[in-house]
């Protein structure tokens, strides 16, 4: 289990990650503006593990995550209620306008546990090297952060989507990757040099679907829908239980 | 069909929407630093017209998802491949560190038309009221956005899950909402006042999966998971086609 100490939050006006932009437009004639973000599309994977019959996910400690519930252990300040997008909800657009403020040693809740920012996510990438294919971008990822090596060919397009619609829009493709022991070729847990510090774990399929529809695992929503259209669609093949 | 012109882009530093915040933590002893953005948990619904057994989506003009399609349109700079948080990319963090440059009127390329932009979602809120129940913030996007008042009661839970884990990580829940021509109290179509443009559109039952699995249809993953989430569990009640 992740020790996670020392929490300081600080206003961010320089980020090499989050540079927000302003379009202004005219929308039928109205001029209108937005503030976005620009980010990569990206990739995701769902892996199964022919051998042992699991899929393959990934685990890891998300600030971004343990910051939200960091916040629900601080008394409530009263809301200004500056009115956001509601429609870009859907995307959980960062509309927010109540910024976290740095922690008080005196009379602060207690921390939440590490565990409150772990999440469980599909194995995945961002498309940023322009001379690689969607499908040969999503093969490294297999490869880093989980330690299959399968070539690209085998990687089976499931579908694509929008991310984030009311800030990135960014396009995400997810594929679906056969591998067996053969195919493990490391450990996989990502580039610790880029401070990844990723675990992989494997989900049963016997207990996929009790795992996907199970609100106290964190998990994300590709996790959900892709345990489902393996279900769905990979059921004649691999029996898997639905008793949920 | 909307008209967008007159797009300009700037760099917005002070943008009461997107508030980058940074965390200093340690992780293990060692020392990490995160940036991210504070946002509002949200609510999703899919609701289904059990008169004309029909899916009730909600369509919009998404400035971000068009900026991305704006971007793809112009040649692109020698990127300087800053290595960002790969492990992001499942919720598509904007990790990016090109921004949009604004356009230039000579040589640039045609810009996308407006539905380059529009993308397909459920409908959905931010949980912004404390002082309501996730149901009950369901119930008033439901009325607000499609025209349809049911009662919190009816709203059945889906699942949740953690969006954006790289940048904001909130939690959504998605409600499922049987609705009837009985129900529509009126045109839906969000706030105008707070610029809120939504089309309410109707998917019918027997065009469902293979409206969810069209690429070429831009949408959510919310609205392709829940009509999986529907075919799987309310198939037993309405017939919904199989053949994708």
């Amino acid at each position: 289990m992740d020790q996670i100490n020392n929490i300081e939050v600080v206003p961010c006006t320089n980020s090499n990650y989050l540079k927000p932009f302003r379009v202004h437009y005219n929308q039928n004639g109205t001029k209108k503006s937005w503030d976005f973000m620009r980010t990569h599309d990206s990739v995701s994977v769902l892996i199964f593990n022919t051998t042992s019959h699991c899929f393959v996910l990934v685990k890891q400690f998300r600030p971004a995550v343990y910051m939200c519930e960091w916040e629900r252990t601080k008394p409530q300040p009263h809301e200004t209620a500056e009115k956001a997008d509601e429609g870009a909800a859907e995307a959980a657009g960062p509309e927010s306008q109540e910024g976290p403020t740095v922690p008080e040693e005196k009379n602060s809740p207690p921390q939440p546990p590490a565990s409150a920012g772990v999440t469980y996510e599909l194995c995945a990438g961002l498309v940023d090297k322009p001379d690689l294919s969607l499908e040969e971008i999503a093969r490294q990822e297999v490869l880093e952060e989980c330690g299959y090596d399968v070539p690209a060919s085998k990687l089976r397009r499931i579908t694509s989507y929008r991310s984030g619609v009311g800030v990135t829009g960014a396009k995400q493709t997810m594929f679906y990757a056969e591998v067996s022991d053969d195919n493990c070729v490391g450990e996989g847990g990502g580039e610790p040099q880029e401070g990844e510090l990723i675990e992989v774990v494997k989900v049963p399929l016997h207990e996929a679907m009790t795992f996907a529809y199970d609100e106290s695992i964190p998990k994300t929503m590709g996790v959900i829908f892709s345990f489902i259209w393996f279900h769905n669609n990979m059921s004649p093949k691999y029996k898997i239980s639905t008793n949920v």
